[in-house]
């Protein structure tokens, strides 16, 4: 149910950067200036490195500093694709740990007296710190210097596959992001058609799990029956760093094509029960890894409690995303086995071309294709059920947690396996993910706590009798 | 000129962070109570370890983990002192650096290849982390539970000297405080008399510098022809960091009386050509050496740059805080020897009694007490700046830096040492510390990086034609 | 219990008056500057009636208008007090209706046919409006331009008795002032500790039944157990209109000075029933007679039921301005036969002198001197608790209604004379206007209406139990 | 260049209005409800004037008078467009003003002596006013009731033709509008990309001069070389009532095809010497002639020349829309004695079949059709600037002022007509009204006060050196 999306808004926020950045820096003319060339050539590294060294050695205080690192910063986003991943490279190899420090104050620590053995515990510390996290904690200041970050660490996620050197750096910048996006730090903030229109085109390229295919779908979505949160770091406004989208209903939600449909009557919130969450999208492809989804679900839910005090049910509407790609890692001895596994192969609804070990799987999944015949056919129905609650229940990857990420992801937060439903997300996406499939993860307060503990100790999933019900069949 | 205030703000605001708390917890019904006796028996100690230990461990998700921070801390604030010093020790104790892990971490960071070594270097660092720092990051999500970190430190620092294995918690605590305290994160607000009363309540309490006697007191601070600006925390509303008050008028202000006369007319802020920065007061005793004065004052000469296009000069009114505490630790002799100190031994001005080692030096000195007709007395007045100027440009601290801290920290952030008034301040404090002189640091912003630089490198400090001319005399 | 602050604030607003409008008129360069004398000499009338005439010429459109409006203006507030009333006067005498062109007017009406005859009305009415009414309209679009107008009604309130040929402007400007603070553009705020401190200055200077003695008192006023709301108008910011303060407690209240007691602990509002208004005051003078205080009561009690769903009690502590006063005015008879009449003359509690004709009644009271031994006595508190509920539920003034302004005040908005208190308000004031007596009257929220109906058309006053007992004895 | 929405949003608005009253009706529940059948029968007619007259009653105080006003609004808003427009009738017909009470109140004020003069003139106006007016004053507390009234007023104004009895009705409201949407309470705002998108779907919908195509075309009219400014009234928050679109640019724009391309790079405002108001759009049809564009002109102007020192020079990019509407209503033989009239005629560019008097003429006119050879035709095009030129410089409407009413609006402001562009707007629209034209009216600042007077007062209009130019041919 978490995703992150590949905007292709990167782009755009760096000429905004650029064009912020320009006027810092112009108005700093007492700095000499850094011109770079595009692809950064090897002279230009000598210089770069030369500023850097500047950067670092702390002469004229720390507001000096932090002009140089704007400046700094602004050649960055000049530099084309080539020279970025360049200078990348220079912070990784040049700005590491020195080995020789280290050595030195270890040896200090082991000699340490029970009295300073917690200072040279200190200094070792320190001197463990590469040079490079100060480069990076100067760009704090700038104006969305903290965007640039992000959006640096992004750019090192993509690259760092070809370029191995670059780990530690995007270690580095993970560290110092995940202090700075403490959850103390973030804000929760309602999202609705009084936002602004800066913001919510924000959230249409930032959907991940259903498109927003235009501003009357993003309205309908933000209709007097619906909410929208999201968290907010407060040095980047405007910004959401993951959204979630609810639906007030009457009962559970058992399809999302009713929830996006845009005609569809407006829900009277005065006769809501329930409360779906259809929609988690993380918005910033530089956080990935730094999870805020269990605080934002805790806080909405939180806040609905309070606003609708005749909502008693919070669940969610989630897709499988990765049950199509187990499927077709089965063999077709082990599907046999499994509980409605015969079917899939009967009725030649698998392709069985075993899957490429270089391709991502998902590209090479063809949409399960379904007459609307089949779609309505209840004995293909009821196996298929059969299979994934199988998948949601039992599978399990190497590390013996719940096969499915979104799973995995609810049941860490005390969720429950509640409801599944048949032809709930007929996009394509819907149909070569999941079947067809959503799920309802239910979070029922009072056991929240207790699930989550026996998850996460024990490996426990909570099942609704539904679930348990398609469980007890043999295959 | 910046000091700190030890404001008795401290209890009211515990008893506001109790009852912020305490809506928290009681929300939080799932989790058991901690219960604590208000000195800490020892019986409760170990109660009280079991409960950290849980919060470290994991269980249940980082959410859980932040519920049960929220009762350990509303357990602190409801510990008297003593109970509360021997929470902190525990931490400090019970909850450092394990000295095997570090062992075993040392030897495989020098059993690491190339490859590996950043990575081990990592895990290095991270033993290297006391578990109690975790704990304390754990407090952030909490309301207000920044503010609670930054008053647990001003606690810490009062009773670090006579319970020294506080220290190294200390030290933990100002480099998560220093991280989150980035001045990247800060935002700098103007004050006015159009803000809350909240927030200027505060500022009464926390004025450090020339004491706010009154709301009209305060009111007159925020007149037309005045500006105060501070720095807040995204966390920490209506509380300011650190606050700079400043008089807009015509050429450099030679006395603070004036300055803060309510009854003096309200000056045209149109015919204005010099900001004078009259007052810089840190609010958070808890954030003491973490420093943010360098930055708002270059923050705010650029706004008031851009405000008032017609005024050109920027510059200090500041105290002398160390003048008369260096001049009672001049001996007779050497006294002697430098520019004007015959005066004070001629005139009897200085009583000889040595201070005493044990109390700290300012409580020992007695007013400088001037007759009206001494302080118009021209001759005294003559040497005695002669005194002064020495003192400011000559006299050194151990490390070589400027002795007075307030001198050092305008030239470390490029100011000219520009202006000496005599009787500036005839209040207690300025005649007991500053013998009444103030002095005006010139802000000349194109020179600022240079002098800067050049006394952060070479001591070097740059001087007015005034201040030279006073130096250009034999004792 | 609605009262009118008769503030020293007027001079100091229209100081600012003056300064905000010099900007404007100076930024209007091409129009001539209009210089008159303060007093405003007969030379000078010639040309202030030549600019009126202008203003009124309508030439260069509404904009041009509107600017020699803002200069006229700023003359204005110029004049000294003769001037401003000399000024008025011209506004009253010169720029009044038209008779011949009413005559005129009539005349077409009359010759109307059905078909226009409303647009003849149009015409009438038309003409009826004095010029003058155009003029202040054009006030209107300054810079604080509203509040200039109702300043300027204050003053003339002031003026009108020595100066009678003021009444028609006044009626014109209170015409004018009722359309533009219909109630639909008032704004409810609620005011706390966190309103800015110009609005709070307000407070002080406003509040005119139990006077703010300081900003620590008045922050008693705002603590977490008291609401405090206000009316606003959009074009006067950080001015009330009028105000509330609300404290929230278990029962009905039944003396003041606990309320107003600085050092009570903070009540729990979580377990308050009851809301008390106990002060209700009118913040601008130039808006007598223009009514909001029944609005304001209904949209605080309907904003408490929302926000305080336990709390089910709402209820004024008031005075009872009147009560002394009316006792004087009885004769030594009349006080004989009403009941509790007798004590007063008995005990010799009242001074027989009779009230002078010239000076308001209430500066020849003096205040209620009981002894702290006769506050004690029980007899005495029976017998004058049934003159003051005598008072209270039967006194008459010539028109029919109650003889207190306040019990008028509170009947017509449908609220029950609920519960007499003895000693209530043991200020001077409470002593010599009520002696010592508060009223609680109830607002039965089920029964408002029909009780507001029932007095307003038949006189009928709804009283508790506890008064009709009071009521049931023999004098 | 100023035109009216013909907003399909009213619809919408009421079914909001409908909603929001219901709210506040439901609260009221000891009043009866008033339910009519939807087309107003004439058993209905009388319970609702039975209503009406217990509005007008005033018993039980104003704030019951307004929430039977509430119910009556809400009444009015559920009935079809039959039932409202008898509903208007009845307010029309039955509570006009009543002529045997003005008739005595003459008689009155014939009688009245100097000193009761004023008040009798008070007491007539009274009687004029007819009692409808108290009652569409109640409307204003009412939650959007200033919108109510709003959109009363344009349903009315497109009624009023087929039911003349509502003139009357129609001119009371306007009256109560002008005094509540005086200049002085509006709101100048700045709209922007960070604006909420309920208040930019509204530009879109309003925009009346050059259709706003998408979210997209939106965006780029608000990109950073652009502003647009709006006057809201503080009751309706969200719904501007006059926008103006600004772009800024270097020199004098000359097409607003350009101006509108998406496509074109971003300008530097930094280099921009003016600023070209090339859109002014009245957004409430319920406001129609009550003007606000002048004020909005003068107030964007002195903003824009604080905002940009340097922005020097402020023109319009306008259609001329009655140009060929005005062309067509020329005889051939007036046209061949205009200057350029001839090319016309020879080329055949003008259908010359007469213009039906029943149907408004530009439905008949067929829009200009050049081929693109003829666009570049330079004699084509000096010959009909000439006549162009002629139609501003010249035309006259019966009472003397200019024919087409953009040119009437900006030489009523004080602006000179400077330049017209060929082949400027080659939409539908500006092909078919303005023959393709636009004009810059420039808005030279030290000249606008005499100008607008030389118009008003003289009929003088200010002509570029171009235009006198294109005048200075013989035909």
């Amino acid at each position: 149910m978490e995703s992150t999306s590949n905007s292709g808004f990167l782009e755009r926020t760096l000429s905004h950067l650029r064009l912020a950045w320009r006027d810092v820096t112009d108005n700093r003319t007492t700095l000499e200036q850094l011109n770079l060339s595009a692809t950064l050539s090897s002279d230009d590294e000598v210089i770069l490195r030369e500023w850097i060294d500047h950067c670092l050695a702390d002469k004229g205080g720390e507001v000096a500093a932090r002009a140089r690192a704007a400046t700094l910063g602004k050649s960055y986003l000049e530099l084309n694709p080539t020279g970025q991943q360049r200078f990348l490279s220079i912070l990784a190899l040049h700005y590491d740990t020195n080995a020789a420090d280290v050595e030195q104050h270890i040896a200090l620590w082991q000699a340490s007296s029970d009295d300073n053995r917690a200072e040279a515990a200190r200094q070792l510390r320190k001197v463990l710190e590469p040079p490079r996290t100060k480069l990076l904690t100067l760009f704090n200041e700038l104006p969305e210097g903290i965007k640039f970050l992000v959006d640096m660490r992004a750019q090192i996620l993509t690259l760092k596959n070809q370029h191995p050197e670059l780990k530690p750096l995007e270690a580095d910048l993970k560290r110092l992001l995940i202090s700075w996006f403490d959850i103390g730090l973030l804000q929760l903030e309602q999202i609705n058609w009084n936002s602004s229109a800066e913001l919510l085109e924000k959230l249409i390229a930032y959907e991940a799990v259903h498109a927003i295919k235009s501003w009357d779908d993003l309205k309908n979505r933000l209709d007097s029956d619906r909410r929208c949160f999201a968290f907010f770091h407060p040095n980047m406004p405007n910004e959401p760093l993951i959204f979630v989208e609810v639906a007030l209903v009457k009962g559970l939600s058992d399809n999302v094509q009713t929830l996006l449909d845009e005609a569809a009557p407006v829900g009277d919130i005065n006769h809501a029960d329930t409360a779906i969450f259809y929609s988690i999208s993380n918005a910033q492809r530089g956080l990935a890894g730094i999870s805020f989804g269990n605080f934002l679900i805790k806080r909405v839910v939180t806040k609905l409690q309070h606003d609708f005090p005749h909502v008693k049910q919070f669940a969610t509407l989630s897709p499988i995303p990765g049950l199509m790609r187990w499927i077709h890692q089965q063999s077709p001895t082990e599907l046999e086995q499994l509980p409605g596994g015969k079917i899939l192969l009967s009725k030649g609804l698998l392709s069985q071309a075993p899957l490429s070990q270089t391709q991502p799987p998902h590209t090479q999944l063809q949409p399960l294709t379904l007459t609307l015949a089949q779609r309505d056919d209840s004995y293909l129905r009821a196996e298929l059920s059969k299979l994934a609650a199988y998948y949601l229940a039992k599978a399990e990857r190497a590390g013996g947690t719940t096969a499915d990420s979104v799973t995995h992801f609810h049941l860490s937060n005390g969720a429950q396996i509640a409801q599944l439903n048949w032809m709930a997300d007929t996009s394509n996406n819907g149909l070569s993910q999941s079947a067809g499939f959503m799920v309802n993860y239910l979070y029922d307060l009072p056991h929240i706590e207790e699930r989550s503990q026996a998850y996460s100790s024990e490996g426990i999933r909570h099942l609704s009798a539904s679930i348990k019900t398609l469980l007890n069949h043999k295959p």
